[in-house]
Formats: C-alpha cells, sequence, structure tokens
C-alpha cells in the first residue's frame, strides 16, 4: 500500500536497530483519514470472503479495527489483556509474550463473542514475532471459529511472525512490509504470497 | 440519546450492585453502527466548537474516539496505560485510581502529541467516579490545551464523576445517564446542564 509506505518512509522513527515508531499517526496518535484508507484496503484484499468478525487484541489494533470493520459491515471483539472485575468469567485464554514489554501477559475474550459460527479476521498494527497474532488464532482456534485471515498494518519482515503465519497456511495480508532497517532508514520488501493468498 | 438508552436497556447486564455490562456493543465486542450514531450524537452536541484534537484512555475509549473522530475530522490521541519500551521520554503523566481493577495506575501522553496551540475533545465509554477523566483533564492541564468538553458514553449519575466535572466548570455531555440501578433494572435520569452547556 504506497499511501502507507510513504506515510512511515515521512513519519515514521527508527529507534535503535528494530523498532520503527509511527505513533505520529498509528499507534499514540492516530490519523484517522489514515485509517479509512487503511480500512478499504483490507476490505479490498479480503473482498469477497466469508467474514462476519473483526477479532484484535487491545490497545493499538482497536482503532484500526474498528475504522476497517466499517468497510465490512461487522462488530469488532477485542481481546483484553488486562485484569478486570469486569470481564465474564467464561473467556478463552492465551498466553503472550510481549518483546516491546518484555513480560508475558494473557489475553482473554469473553465466551460469549466468539463462537464456532464466526468467520473471523484478525487485525492488528505490528506483526514482529507473531507472539499477539498467534495467541489470538489460538482463541479463534480455542472458541472453534474459522480463521479466513489477518490483516496486518505493519509486518517486520525481518522477524519471524509472517512467516509463522504463512507456514500455517493462513492467509497473511500485510499492508506494508519492512525487509530492513539501514542506516536509519526503512526498506520494504514486495509482498509475500503465502500458499492460501490470492 | 434515546437509541443508546433503548440498547442498555436492551442488552446492558446489571451486575451487582452498581456494575453495568454493556460489553457485548460498547466495549468488548463494539457494534460499529452504533458508534457511528454516538459519533454523530458527539458531533451534534458540540457542534461549533473549535476542536482539533480527541483525547481518550486505552482501551474501550478509543474505538468510541476513532469512530468519532471522522465527524470532528480530527485526529485521536490515547493516553497509554501501560509501561512501553516504546513510548518517548517526554511525557504527560498523571495518576489514575481503577476502582475496576482496583489499582493505580499511571496515564502517559507523549508531548509531541499534545501542546498549548490544542483544543481538546475528551472522548470515553464511562464515567463513574471520574478517576479516568480527572487523570486526562490534568494533561490537557499540563499541556497547556484547551479543554473545550468532555464526551461519556454512558455516566453513573449516582458516582461522583459527573458532579466533579461540572463543578469544574467544563461542559460534559453525557450521551445515557444511569440514575439508579433497581431490582436489575436500569432507570436513566433526563439530562444534568451544567453551567457551561447549552
Amino acid at each position: 500500500m504506497e499511501l502507507l509506505k510513504k506515510r512511515i518512509s515521512e513519519d515514521g522513527r527508527v529507534v535503535g536497530q528494530d523498532v520503527i515508531k509511527v505513533d505520529s499517526f498509528l499507534n499514540h496518535q492516530m490519523d484517522i483519514a489514515l485509517l479509512n484508507e487503511i480500512g478499504k484496503e483490507f476490505k479490498r484484499r479480503f473482498n469477497g470472503e466469508d467474514i462476519n468478525k473483526i477479532l484484535t487484541v487491545e490497545a493499538s489494533g482497536i482503532g484500526i479495527a474498528c475504522i476497517a470493520a466499517q468497510y465490512f459491515n461487522v462488530p469488532v471483539v477485542f481481546a483484553k489483556k488486562t485484569e478486570s472485575r469486569n470481564l465474564d468469567e467464561e473467556v478463552y485464554e492465551s498466553k503472550v509474550f510481549s518483546f516491546t514489554k518484555s513480560k508475558n501477559y494473557n489475553i482473554k475474550v469473553s465466551k460469549r463473542y466468539l463462537n464456532s459460527e464466526d468467520r473471523v479476521l484478525i487485525i492488528d498494527d505490528f506483526l514482529a514475532n507473531g507472539c499477539a497474532a498467534a495467541g489470538m488464532m489460538d482463541i479463534v482456534r480455542q472458541a472453534g471459529a474459522r480463521l479466513v485471515g489477518i490483516g496486518i498494518v505493519i509486518e517486520k519482515g525481518f522477524q519471524n511472525g509472517g512467516k509463522m503465519i504463512r507456514e500455517a497456511g493462513v492467509r497473511l495480508e500485510s499492508l506494508a512490509i519492512v525487509e530492513s532497517i539501514k542506516n536509519n532508514s526503512i526498506i520494504f520488501s514486495e509482498e509475500k504470497k503465502g500458499e492460501n493468498n490470492k
């Protein structure tokens, strides 16, 4: 998605060897016009697929998923990371390791909002090691729902998440894939096509 | 907002004395069509106000804020609750007590995304004791920005948050105000008008 790559190149900030900060437009401050273009692009790529629910995980996936959901006419469910007295007791739960936060946490979805009738599109802002995606895939599996595909805004192609998902035969659509970071500049790769990709 | 009150009455679940669960449509699973009506209603109520940014707090405020932002044509900034290696070091920070989670936490906004030029609308899903709202108001104050108003989806009128905000002279627009919960049914009050309300 050229508009997105352009924006990442212009406004993304490289920190250290492998961190790309896009918090001016994607995951702290959010450019809603850009999010709408991202939502349209997800719809274009998954057009014709039988999707009745979008699953994401708090926090930075939520805005992207909600804007995208408008183009699919489906509800969004977000997996919760934090303990809350208000969450149902009956939940699907999966353990996720966060490299950004250097700790394990559990993600949870109430059993009320995901079941074997659902055809799920997972959406998230970043795919790096794939831990959050694997946790959501695990929850979809526990629910007996059908995983239609995964839509990612920025994939770090030099980390293992994309490979893990594609090798699992899951359709993955990443709108921008970063191949490498060299001398503070971000190099994008062409899209990788998994077996299930069209 | 009648559509919202109707939905709360039909699909909200009362737990114990004072918890209203609306996680089937607002803050775990999200009905995006309803969120659009909520966004339009915020725009109707704050129409003509000079707003250039919407501030919310993760996680459940984000979806509501992003959908609403489409009607204001402004970006959203969400305050972060969790520690992250990726957050800027220069932040506005405020301590918030969560009754739901029974603990204190800090909310943070990077200084890059809020400054004295900003005219801010705060949006959140719930207003109860007003701790999260007070934290966001504190951050707006620290930034030297102008707080135009606060838009809340569901205010618990029997708790102190609304009173605190109205007495501070801040314009508060709550789309549904729950006056009390009796025998598992939710009773709404008429809208309270603060001094600054139109």
